[in-house]
């Protein structure tokens, strides 16, 4: 049971949700996607969502912008954990989607991540950490991927001295 | 097909609906109520936004504060016009409910009132403004509650001159 | 009365006003256009207001910005369903615009959208369910309309399938 | 022409309201006070602000909260020079109250004061510095005002040294 | 590999705490509590995390308030996943706590809920929804769990309609 | 005594204060103008506040960015009312600036027009008005400027008319 | 060159600079405290702020509420650091305060501390941390300090454990 | 011990440290630069912070965007004083980092900037006053810089003056 399902609201967060996928990939973790709205796909999207467990999914990253509700929609359809990812697609700069995912009411959780690319790259890892709870190797490759980033930090330090 | 529907996503909210019925009984429209919660309740929530327009009603009033999905979800099921009051239930003051409500993406949409008591009474107003479109009564009627208002604020001018 | 009476603030606000038209030409709804601010032509605004009854306007849009007056103005002079679409015209993102049209106190409603073109499109979409409540056709235009969302969505998502 | 017109938009408004009075009172300046609603009373509230010039009035203190049109609407009636006072009416706080009134576009100008006693206390102030212009007089009272505020810190002084 | 670890940064936050603990006693999820700040105790919060995998821990539920780094300073130290639960600790009601929490940077994530209570209870629900993943009990618990709600929502309905 | 001031904190706030400056010229109204900052050239800003009332201002417009302490500033040192602009000079869009001057305490009043180039204009026709009050030739103008106001909505209307 | 100046902009703040006080009493560190208003007593703040160098104070603690200009003022008439303490004074919960404190333009320095009594404390630990930078035994007692914080942690802890 | 620290988060923060670098430059201040994160280098940046007062550091210049916790994470490990720069790197436009830095519990002093270039100036100057007062060559330097920034004001102030 280690598949994670993305869903966006629109084709337009695809970019965005590139992010979670990149990380996905890198983990060597299956993936399903779909493009499905909670507005004006609500059939399909619930449809989705209830058989969620079924397909095996682990967790659930939903991205969306504006009134986001996308995450709290598919959450109230499924015991599947389910990760969200505000996307700044208003003129609000993605604080409105924010405030519409993070704010549930208790009862139905919506894990929220950061606005943005970080936020989706950020879900990948955290659908990672929950895979890796059951499972040793993918925890090992987390180590290892952190281990990477300090790698990258240190030299990034290096650059910045030549730079000085 | 003059009945409003009233929706809350909460009990507590029910404080605020009030405000909404009291409009609607004092210019004699029609109306029914439901508690039932996007999250919580997502299919009977479903079942009743989707056989709104056969129950014959005119327009649909949702309350709910938080990451306030639930006029959203119900307009996304319905071409019955949705009538949105956020609801200061959090430590964010409403503008949570406010956000999660009013900036839904282009083809759903939801008519969205100020947070709280005015919002739910201006929302039983809108729609007997509605329902005054092919109404002439109800029109009428608005008119004289119009009236009613200025005649109030003449005296609460007088009250205050003795104040001075 | 099936005419929908559109006023913006500003020869500026056009560019947003455009995706009301658009819906409305596309569900064949008749519209009148007014450029008429709140500020500078207090007079004309009110007189258009006061007789939107009479020219028998099913509903008003009105767009406007920064410290955006216009549609609580308007609703102030009429019983004709005023909806209001916030737009970005300032630093601050259309945030002002927004709070000054969905605060309205309680007595006077002004039915609040998103800011900008989604607001906008919306607002159309509102008032053809407006119509729809007593105009058959109307309704079965809106019900074809989500199907053409629907469709959108699953061509969207098979799109994004072949990107994977 | 030193009379200082008053306008409130609702009765409630009137116990920050006293802070102008008290100021008008306290350096001697005429006032006249109503109660008007930008939009339960528009007729009545354009009347007063078309006749503020005939009426003498060397200034106009507005106050109102929520979706706070009245500072605005009056500016678009008269030159008079319009001076706004936001009230926190609603759960947020006066925020949209001063939106409403401070992002005026361009062409009619309205003064903003602070949220709240603050600012009505500091309009009535200002009316005061627009009289003493032409006024030596009251430019001598308004110095006199001012020494007598320094005073009162050098006493709240020496009472925190013996507090230490 | 299923006990849930809770740590806070000040006693304090305990009155919130309280609410996934009694999520956590209710589905019989076992669990340890600990006070440890960010920024008073760093290194026993740093030991603590970074023992958290061997501990078996399926998740960690961090709650803070203020410039809230607890999660994030728990997050950097150790792969097990972290969900946030921002207080309302100071006068800017939790959204200080909300963006120190829910804006992590990219390579380390944090899943944020809803400020205060009812963040709190979608905590200790979205730890059983991990562990659920991988004990199917577990997930038949949640079922009930929402079955109940359900009924409770039911029942509130049936209350409200008497209120009418 | 109908010269006005025009103060800004930094050479880049002249563009904004560009907007004031057409105004008072179209208006034939005369001016000084200073760069002078309330934080790099404290001394040189008292005395030039100090001095306003002696040189015969009638008004001072007062410019700034960031925490905005300007108009304050100058507030503190004379009773020739201060017009305040906010200017977005930061990543805050002039949010800070607006803050932190219009929330002036009681007792020494800043009246505080919108953010930018509408709030520059405004300013100047605020100045007009204070001036209008004492001098009727200037109010006939400032009657003459909104009847151009309203001409220029008129052509705008129609303009847009030519565009549907 | 060890006393702290703190400089309140009101009496009213003195219960949160309270908080500053009693950290510099229980490290031993000589202070002087003053009332003194940036607007209402500009020759007296501007005086005190010149003369702090040579006075002897090593930091100065300005503490002040809505639109505060008095850290900002301060520093433009000194060299010696100031540091800000936000005090929640108004309806804005002291956002006002926090960002006419921290957004100083470039060029004049001003060390801001969180908004009310949190940050009036560590505005008072800052003052010892700079002190102790060439006073070892300052730097010594802050050690112990932070170790008694560390034990009420401790403390705290163990008290939570028994109200499991 | 008048070495000056700066760390910053991530190498894109290095064009904001720059501003930092050149004032102490300027004032011929040693400075040492490290790229360290609190999330992905949290021992290398903990080891560097506790190390910090040996190495003679005055002062810790921290930069950081997003849920920038760099500060707060140094200021727990070590007695020397740390000023905070934040940084929009976000679509919250460094909001979120100002919040992240500035509302630190009380115990563990940052000292907070403004936002982006000119809160990394203002940190370098800010480091300059610290050391000037134990080194009186460098308050001198400090005024001199002040006299130099007044000189550029008044250019400025004569260049505008041939723009009118």
């Amino acid at each position: 049971m280690n598949k994670v399902g993305i869903i966006m609201g629109s084709k337009s967060d695809f970019e965005i949700a590139q992010a979670s996928i990149d990380v996905l990939k890198e983990l060597g973790i299956e993936y399903e996607v779909i493009v499905s709205s909670a507005h004006r796909t609500p059939e399909r999207t619930g449809e989705w969502a209830r058989t969620a467990d079924e397909r095996g999914l682990v967790a659930i990253i939903a991205l969306a912008g504006a009134a986001a509700h996308l995450a709290g929609v598919i959450a109230s359809e499924t015991n599947v954990p389910v990760v969200a990812v505000p996307i700044a697609a208003t003129s609000m700069n993605g604080i409105d989607a924010l405030y519409a995912m993070v704010q549930m009411p208790g009862g139905i959780p919506v894990a929220t991540m950061a606005i943005g690319k970080a936020g989706a790259k950020n879900a990948g890892l955290f659908a990672a950490q929950i895979i890796g709870r059951s499972d040793k190797a993918m925890y090992e490759k987390l180590l290892a991927y952190r281990e990477a980033m300090k790698e990258k930090v240190y030299k990034d330090n290096e650059a910045v001295q030549e730079m000085l």
